[in-house]
């Protein structure tokens, strides 16, 4: 029963120190795995440089040996510290882990799998778990906000940003043609995207001065276009900062908020403010 | 007569389903409707792709002729159904659905015309016609009203970017000249348009020291300039926003205006509205 | 005697047709004007088309001696018809006139001399003259104006932008050096002018992964410059609307005007409005 | 004791005139200096430039004596002139000034170090020092300030921009991969960053349909991500302005704030202010 009792006692410090950062040890530990982390994307990233992959090979392989274990020791101590271990597995967070803690036993099995890397790549989702984004918070909600009270305009915007583009992509198709690297509509409509963002790679222009012609305009075209997206969010953006310009003061009588700065009666009930 | 009865009956049932939305075959004719064209532009581009088309092109030419064929089917039916055909045959969209329907026919006498590709790609326009855009219509009829609002400023805008465009073009011609690449002043003009929005191809570019220190110039001087066909779009967007977000309903007692859309009574004597 | 007077009288008329626009002769002597100024310099440009030249050099020739005649009369009949002909002829218009009627003249004494274009490119600000802006003076002037009044922001912000050019051209200097593509300082510097603006030619890109680092950090860099300017414009348009949004009610007591819009007495001499 | 006295007043004109830019020794002093400081710069520039080099090796090494010499008269004169050197010798700006005046001595102990020109660029540092900019500081405040004011969003937005690059870099390492010229994960992020950024090199491009597609995808999404700085910064100057055109003086009498500049009384109940 002692131990029992010790036995629970030690799940529940290995929970807080897991799934708490207020604890100084739970901070800790948020802080070696986000440590983790970024590391494990970091050797992602190296290994895929081949000059970098094959002088340090060995160093490579064992490190992220080291940090596959690490996420399986703490993949286990998650599933154990839990009371209901299913709801941890199978949550959203439970999967990623699974997810981005197997690649490196998968790749006993599955030799040089190239595709592995798309699973180790996951890790980074990981990095949303442990930032606690609460200091951020209210910027991005503004961030998301403005989007979301625009999500219509920039449906529309972005249906009409495909009809262009489906039509620039055929008329270009017709006017430059396969022989000035024009091969087919898809890859026009990939020009006129290109074009359209102003990204310009050059990997295909128009030769023709007619296509030249209608590039240029395309561009101009490409101007306003811009303009409009910065337009919308910028002015929700306005807004939103609005909304929060009108003081919060609240009527005493029928407790209304939402009042213009300059208001000197409620303009629910009327009662002086 | 009964039969005539019938026949009327008939051809009332199939108005409705072609031209109406509200009954559930009408929406299941526009749902086929609008699939069969998306279907029909899919395979336009599809057709493009000399690989794909190599391939597949049984498969494309059937297909087209299973398009085609529902598309005659609809055309007529169209016809048909309604009182005054005429009235129909030469709107707007009577003609597009003819040309949207026709090219394979022609396809059988004008034997591999590519232009035919351009009637195919006018299916597009149909979408617009089933697309019952209610919902979204509030929000790009504020972008229409802001570029609406601000068509003068724009006009100025497009007006000097011209102008300067032909000056760049004229100026860069005469610096770089042909053996540089900038082979004519209208080709000059397509350096410069290219420049100004920022997209850079890299088709051409100056070669000369005092090129590229005008070039630089140019660049920098388009920063500013597409600042200003954002600062138009949004500061009109804004206003137009602000118009829809406080009515403009007017205090009997004190006249004040500006009072929140939802204000019952006016933030300034405290009357009821 | 009589004579004097009709000459006169025939001075008059002439002056009136070619100074004003409200008279229909001088309208139609206007769009005449401007029909001839736009030919004369689509003229410029198609000569400056290689191929276009060969085929139709003498058609190119003829008619741009019949646009010279033509300026050459006008130029004339402007002295001619004006009382103080000094007044024209050394004013703006007057030089620039005689500098887009002499080309031709000069081109026979100077022959296939390449500089010539760039004087008959002048006939490009022969535009403005005739363009009698007043419809879009309003706009125009907003725009004028949202740019004067952040031109001290602009200041700063292009000696920023300066500033960063030299510094970044130095340091990718020393990154990459000749051997890839940065052969100088001042080269450099148009790289990233190039990059800063995100038009991005790739006639040089960074080649050492440093390099390719810090270009990196350059276009995250742009991408927030490049908002400064669109802030400055659409902040300063939003103001200047704004302007134009405070009431212009007169008070009756003192005659201030540029009230707010919900002022409810007079901020000038406390009058109630 | 005579001597001396003459010698502090000696000491007392220098530092007048080094440190102080009131009087007209100390405003021609600063003129002298900025212009010696622009020299230097352009002569770091040009000696980049290698054909030039070649040609006027002599001038550019001469003249860069002449500069130096400048420089260590100048420092020496600052360290005599003030009080306590020490005090200037380890300010950020005697630092600068040093480093500034050293590298041509260094270039005759470590001959043709190509990274001493590194240490020359830094005399654009003493720019600032210079350059009085309080005309500017209004304007260049209110940018600080509205930077300053979003420094949260900007952060969310860099972090997002960052994971994005991460993200797309993997993807588009893992589908066109070496062989298309996404070499590494690495690379492949540099890329990401050129598209999002609009910039668009074009010395890496996708070749395969499935990653034009995704590139498409990018540079749609580039198009809003690059809204959302400008739209940031926009609305904080928007606010900024605003704050600084309607002062915050509130009225003793029914504390309604918000009033215009130059208002004298209350516009709400008539007080005088």
């Amino acid at each position: 029963m002692e131990k029992q009792k010790d036995n629970r006692h030690w799940k529940v410090k290995l929970h807080e120190i897991i799934y708490e950062a207020d604890t100084p040890n739970g901070k800790l530990f948020d802080i070696i795995l986000i440590f983790a982390i970024i590391a494990s994307i970091i050797l992602v990233m190296l290994e895929s440089v081949e000059s970098f992959d094959k002088e340090y090979h060995n160093f490579l392989n064992i490190s992220e040996w080291i940090i596959t274990i690490l996420f399986t020791i703490e993949y286990l101590a998650r599933i154990i510290s839990i009371k209901k271990p299913s709801t941890y597995i199978f949550s959203f967070y439970g999967v990623i882990d699974l997810l981005a803690t197997i690649p490196k036993y998968l790749s006993l099995i599955f030799v040089g799998t190239h595709a592995l890397i798309a699973l180790r790549a996951l890790r980074l989702l990981r990095v949303f778990r442990i930032l606690k984004l609460t200091r951020y918070l209210g910027a991005s909600k503004t961030l998301a906000e403005s989007l979301k009270a625009s999500r219509i305009k920039i449906a529309v915007f972005l249906f009409v940003v495909v009809l262009l583009t489906i039509i620039l992509g055929t008329i270009m198709y017709l006017i430059e043609g396969p022989k000035n690297g024009f091969t087919s509509i898809p890859y026009s409509m990939y020009w006129a995207i290109v074009t359209l963002t102003t990204v310009g790679y050059g990997d295909i222009s128009p030769h023709t001065p007619m296509g030249q012609f209608i590039a240029s305009i395309v561009m101009i075209l490409g101007y306003g276009i811009i303009a409009i997206p910065t337009g919308i969010v910028t002015s929700e953006m306005a807004k939103t900062d609005k909304k929060v310009h009108t003081n919060t003061q609240h009527c005493k009588n029928c407790g209304a908020d939402m009042h213009l700065d300059n208001a000197a009666y409620c303009n629910k009930c009327g009662l002086k403010l």
